[in-house]
């Protein structure tokens, strides 16, 4: 009897080798006998093929467990829904490795030990964005696996932001940002910035400051329960702007604040039994030279 | 009635200011009623002053609170026998403000609220190191409260070895040595390595490779209670050393592995009620220019 | 006998105090006899006060040294036309040492031992910019004190380009982008990313990837006679733009090429005697702590 | 005709594969009909063969270039001499790729190009390195391609000491060291320790503080005629010591003055005609991933 029955299957349609691979597990899956839908987008790759599409929304109802074929970033989209709907998710790679994605598409047959439950199960949590006008209305939120990015709208400018950590100060900064990153984003766009490495265990966050202007900002990492708010200055001669896992940013006016939470809800990462996280940073950083 | 009614004095003989600095304290003790004890190093101090001397063994004994007159180095010497023992150290520094000595010499009347109960109090985890030859006998052992550097006896040498987490292999290192630090070693030694800021919150350790001749290596930040087993190549060229908070080394014979863990007891550390780590952070790095 | 005779005095109105600072240069050149002209912005300040004004390109024919009061910033805007013109600049900061600008306003009597020919004199080298189509039309040009900046219009966005040197490949770069900096510039931007100090007497010139996916990048220092041409790939999914010493940026075509050289012109930056480089890099950089 | 007709073989015999390498190249000049001697040291590498032996001293007398069998440290130990007696050295490596050797062992038919004149040459600066005690006393001296470490005789301990250059004061650190590289330097150590990468044909040296506790402390990169004086504080409680090219270190008595400038004789080196500086870049860092 198998532990995962009916799967929502996603792709993004605009990575080479993805329709292939859908392809591939598609087939794979039917000859397993096990159910699957498919959502919109995905949906076009299925013209030939007999598969029932659902939106999006009724994914929860029609599955329990989402494959998701593509690279780190396909499953950057999905988290926040998989999480919100405590769907389990796992991530079949377009040929090269990532850090989310596990499976190389030559070993799809790993799925069916997956389907039978061998397999690791790891939850990563998720940063929450509210953006609060200096009036307190609420002007824009969102949600990130990796990181949320504030900055000025237009690269190299300097911006000026005051940083608190549950309602302590911490300090003004002049920068080209600030980079808030999970343990899970830590091997992303914060590690190209300068940041540490957080093993995905760690209830942690990073606080990154982008090109400080003062030289002896260092990252600083705090628990994950901690609230962070970053206050824009009015005295900024620039716009700013916030996104989340490198999606479309989004403005943020003057004299607004920033907040960043920890979300309630956690994403369920599914591994094969085999995946070992050290082994993945060795191979994405080139440590075994 | 006092929180702490009998207190241990201690003060490190070669440090400029802090006779001056004990004498006051002492007189301050004397003035408000508070019995106190010094352990013998400090006795010296007090030739013409009337105090008990017992030994540092004894102090547990005698006392409920440590005062501690000097630099963060005096309350790293003290740290690992106050943790033991589970007395609270509260430290007064020598005029340079610390990350652990909170108290100006000229503040000396702060201690009256403390003594009254009004206080913060955290708790600092501590590292335990032991080392263990190729035929897994233990040749020695230690206690950090800010790190353990493991590296060539002499300066600027190439070692190699191999690091494990958790019984999981994670790489392999040519550098000159692997800085080891908790959160409250992380404004230390590892920060003038590169390594980031830990909140004192966090169960969090750094692993810190120093110089590493594999330019993508990186900061490596993991659970406090994780096992780090670093094992010595005997292909090493040069013999290697470790030492705990930068104390006297001990030699590592090649072959060997060097187990850290954290420690069971841990440090209570005593602060004035208005502490703030941020503001220590501010004033400590120059982040208010 | 004076060595300069004729000054132009030129500062900026949005920044504070500098009108008070005109002001006071004003009435000391008067007092000494000195002629001077102000240009059509400076000459804003100057309603209630007889000067000659002169449009800025007539300032080469009126005036043998400018004056410029104002930041780093002022004089980063009037060098490329000081340079081209082999016009000495001279600053007097608006308060706020700066590394171009080295009299504080309280200090404007030290001008009369510049005026008697009692200073130093430092030649600094400017990069010349040229960005042309995949049709090898020049699409922009501009020159630089500091550093010329090839990104994402949007910050944070990564961007590809080719780096070749010298007509030799160097690399492709998966980054935020490339910072190209002077020894002037290696204390301004360059630094805040990360780049190493260039004293600036050395003819060389740093490259400096930001926020690189490689990790094992890092900054490249090469002589300045050198042409460093970055081809930026049609590949890129987002719009890149180029921009010199901060200031508002130019869009980049994609297939452009940014050729970056050696301005044959070079900037005469006039210092009092007592200047001495390593005393403001102590001063700004807080090294004295 | 050739251009090379007497050959000095080098080869250091801890090194695995130096001997089949060295005999190799051997039966390659006899086959050409190339004279060749051998050094002391090297010819325990011929018992067998018929070589002449002559000791090091004579080599200028008896060959007209060096060809080395090794890694880049063999170059780097004949560097000083071979600069000093203008010999032109060329480097065979040992299996793996190196900054400074050039041709694969596999390869060995190249050097008949090189003889008959068909290579590129480069001409490396070296570092003179002379230690005076408090009573100006010279108390060692030495040389160096690659760079000069100044620090602890003991790994991880804090040293004081003043920077001067060109007899400026330029500040003062408390670190682990201090390194001082040549641009051939730049990709060795002092590029483990955060360091730039200088192209070889730049006259710079750099100077990079070890773990410096001023955490604006950065690389400085200063001409290289520039004389550098490194004043060793009395104050320093732990000894110092210094070492060229990672080779055995001479002690630095407290007091001392290191002095460090750029030797007269310059290294030349020998490439094959397709030896390309940014490939071997590329290759060595793993730029190409």
């Amino acid at each position: 009897m198998k532990k995962f029955r009916n799967i929502a299957l996603i792709g993004r349609k605009d990575v080479v080798g993805v329709p292939e691979t859908l392809a591939a597990v598609c087939d794979f899956l039917t000859q397993h006998g096990v159910n699957f839908v498919v959502d919109d987008e995905t949906s076009h790759f299925f013209n030939s093929r007999k598969s029932e599409v659902v939106s999006r929304e009724d994914l929860p109802r029609c599955s329990d467990l989402i494959i998701v074929v593509g690279g780190d970033g396909s499953i950057l989209n999905i988290a926040p829904f998989a999480a919100k709907h405590n769907l389990p998710v796992f991530g079949i790679n377009r040929g090269q490795l990532g850090f989310l994605t596990d499976i190389h598409p030559d070993a799809i047959y790993k799925i069916a030990a997956i389907l039978d439950g061998h397999y690791q199960e790891e939850q990563r949590f998720l940063l929450n964005l509210k953006v609060q006008d200096e009036n307190k209305r609420l002007v824009s939120s969102d949600t990130a696996l990796n990181d949320v990015v504030i900055s000025a709208q237009q690269s190299s400018k300097l911006v000026e932001f005051v940083l608190n950590i549950d309602k302590e100060y911490v300090c003004d900064y002049r920068a080209d940002g600030l980079i808030v990153s999970t343990p899970t984003g830590s091997t992303a766009y914060a590690l190209s910035a300068g940041g540490p490495i957080l093993h995905p265990n760690l209830d942690a966050i990073t606080l990154l400051p982008m090109f400080s202007h003062n030289l002896s900002s260092r990252p600083l990492v705090i628990g994950g329960q901690s609230k962070v708010s970053v206050v824009i200055s009015k005295d900024n001669r620039t716009n700013l702007c916030v996104h989340c896992d490198g999606r479309q940013s989004v403005d943020v006016p003057l004299g607004s604040v920033v907040e960043i939470t920890q979300e309630k809800f956690k994403l369920l990462l599914i591994h094969p039994e085999e995946y070992n996280y050290f082994a993945t940073l060795r191979s994405k950083l080139h440590w075994e030279q």
